[in-house]
């Protein structure tokens, strides 16, 4: 698992019959190796919300889906640059999100009445004086109850570990400065 | 929510086809309020296990159910006393639970032949120079995906909170001390 990019971004949602909105959403991108039944790479792509526990929106990009978003989208690039080009793009809509009009937008987008439990594009949108360009346009599903459950239990196996290693430093912190104190005051 | 229990216990695990093993489970008891439609306790026992995330066992006792299980095993108390009298028991388990022979031992047994995913019987077990003697003995349900989801965003929560105090307290402690220790030292 090599970990290539994880951040919270602005995002605009967009859900039929509801006004859009911006809210802020966790992007991150992996690379996920495998081994078994034979050597692949597939490109993980996964929002989450920290505020919102139980959101989870995934794609895996297998070297094969690649090339039928090649042709769909008429990428130009190969499925090795394919991450980083994705990423200069998310990086380019960060620099932008606080303007009042942002060239480059990331958007999310749904057909149906809100974002649960229902299919959704994420868009990076560039505006221009002319029109609105996708630059990329990925279709996300969202986390079952099982993948949403292991994503809960990795994040809590982290934050648990954090926690601990907080509580040592805590220790350590009290326990050094208090000998200090004691001996500056001798 | 009323949260009358919640340790981790000593248990006798025992499973079809495979030996007995001794290891810890967390065991919570909590008085669940709901008023809609009606105004009624449930008594919630859950078992988790502080080293595996996604075990999770519950029972929901209503007070209708009580009776049932009151007759079933013949219990001489009534649905309000009920609670302590099972913490009584556990409180029992926990002074015996480091001795060789145990008087008082918690079991979890299961017919199939592995814990994961079919019920299990929690029981309180009381051995004596003659037989074991049951004192209760609850039937649990393994957790679905979704109440598993529900459980680890809890406690994805509750451990985030945590954290966030700790980092504070860490803050302050250093704060405080390196003002103390400067002060001593001028």
């Amino acid at each position: 698992m090599d970990l290539l990019f994880n951040k919270t971004l602005q995002v605009q949602v967009k859900c039929k019959d509801c006004d859009d909105r911006r809210t802020f959403i966790r992007v991150s991108i992996e690379l996920q190796l495998t081994s078994n039944p034979v050597h692949r790479k597939d490109l993980v792509v996964r929002l989450t919300d920290d505020a919102d526990l139980y959101f989870l929106y995934n794609l895996v990009i297998s070297e094969e889906d690649f090339q039928s978003l090649k042709v769909q989208q008429g990428l130009l690039i190969d499925f090795t640059s394919f991450p980083q080009k994705f990423i200069d793009l998310l990086d380019q809509c960060i620099a932008e999100q606080d303007k009042d009009h942002p060239r480059f937008l990331l958007q999310l987008s749904s057909t149906s009445s809100a974002l649960d439990h229902s299919p959704a594009s994420l868009n990076v949108v560039e505006t221009n004086a002319f029109k609105h360009l996708t630059h990329l346009s990925l279709k996300l599903l969202p986390g079952s109850d099982v993948e949403v459950k292991k994503y809960l239990a990795a994040c809590l196996a982290t934050v648990k570990q954090e926690k601990e290693q907080l509580q040592q430093r805590l220790r350590t912190t009290e326990e050094d400065l208090s000998r200090q104190l004691s001996y500056a005051q001798q």
